[in-house]
């Protein structure tokens, strides 16, 4: 197609996606004539993902090139696909401050121990998982041991669900681990405070119609 | 104690103890003299409740207002509680745009009747879910009814534990509703990342310390 068509289909406006190719996030058409050149559905593909991580998800330009270059990246062994997977979800907000990456996390540690999971301190999450239960100690409202187990195994439960969906090739499951990471969050979030309501609302014997 | 006392046990500036009081978020001492005031433990738990809403959660002096004018709502019926609390979670990021508010909202609707729960328009979490799914959406990672499913059950779990730590008394059932629902949010996401990893790691049959 012509890049007034791409343009057209995308919904990206022209000065967006010539922006796009020259910071080399979309690669070129193919060259069909002096000021021609002719693009193809993976431009489509491409462009929509550029837009959900840019406007969805929040990335900076510099960021999504990152997460591009990433699905680009030849993976030779599960060890690298592992290492790629990682480093994508690790562009995601929110960002780490860099005092804050390569320092121990005693209570992420604990709390990991305590699931059975692995513990890498240079693994973004657990940096936010450590500053997420420093917050809620400062607040006085205590993580529990109790509630970890709860909310480690509705966790795992949601992501054996969303691993269960990750896509073979590894250019496509860098994606997925990145929009679906960042653009789940947000579902997952408002359905907690969702259930909250109902549940409230059915032990208070109330109906919010009333 | 003391206002000195008070300011070193709270870790909480003298001048921002005063704003507080000022501002009427810190109720005030128990006059004991012409420059003095008496305070207790209730003004200490109080700072950190104002402290936790306005440094870890990000809401506004307004909305801490808001949110301790509801701790201190007589509620005289289960229906007014589940009001109370509704209202206060309501005041928590992210903001719903005033456009968003009080609209329909179709995916939310068909999503909480999948789920079988409440559909109440006006409940600010609503928007939320139709943000959310309509970001997916747009990002080409549709929400298929198995992803609702998962997420739902994953979420109702969570509910289901935070739920049966609601206190009794009213005014600290409003704190609980408000702080547990923002404070506990990001160890959810963050635990989420963190089981991706895991799984991920048994999955590929990679170790990380390899």
């Amino acid at each position: 197609m012509r890049i007034s068509e791409l343009v057209e289909r995308s919904g990206v406006p022209l000065p967006t996606v010539k922006f796009y190719l020259r910071e080399g996030l979309l690669m070129p058409g193919t060259v069909t004539g002096r000021t021609r050149a002719e693009y193809g559905e993976e431009h489509l593909h491409r462009l929509g993902v550029i837009r959900a991580l840019i406007e969805l998800v929040g990335l900076s330009v510099q960021q999504v090139r990152r997460v591009l270059a990433l699905t680009a990246t030849p993976v030779g062994s599960p060890l690298e696909l592992y290492g790629v997977l990682g480093a994508a979800v690790g562009t995601l907000p929110p960002e780490v401050p860099a005092g804050e990456a390569s320092v121990a996390h005693p209570r992420a540690r604990d709390a990991l121990e305590r699931l059975g999971q692995i513990y890498d301190p240079d693994y973004a999450a657990v940096a936010q998982l450590e500053r997420a239960i420093a917050a809620a100690e400062a607040s006085g409202v205590l993580l529990t041991d109790a509630r970890l187990d709860a909310y480690g195994r509705a966790a795992r439960d949601v992501a054996r669900f969303d691993l269960d969906q990750l896509p073979p090739d590894p250019a496509e499951a860098v994606e997925y681990a990145v929009l679906g990471t960042a653009l789940y969050e947000p579902l997952l979030i408002a359905l907690r405070r969702l259930a909250h309501q109902d549940l409230a609302a059915r032990r208070l014997g109330v109906s919010p119609s009333d």
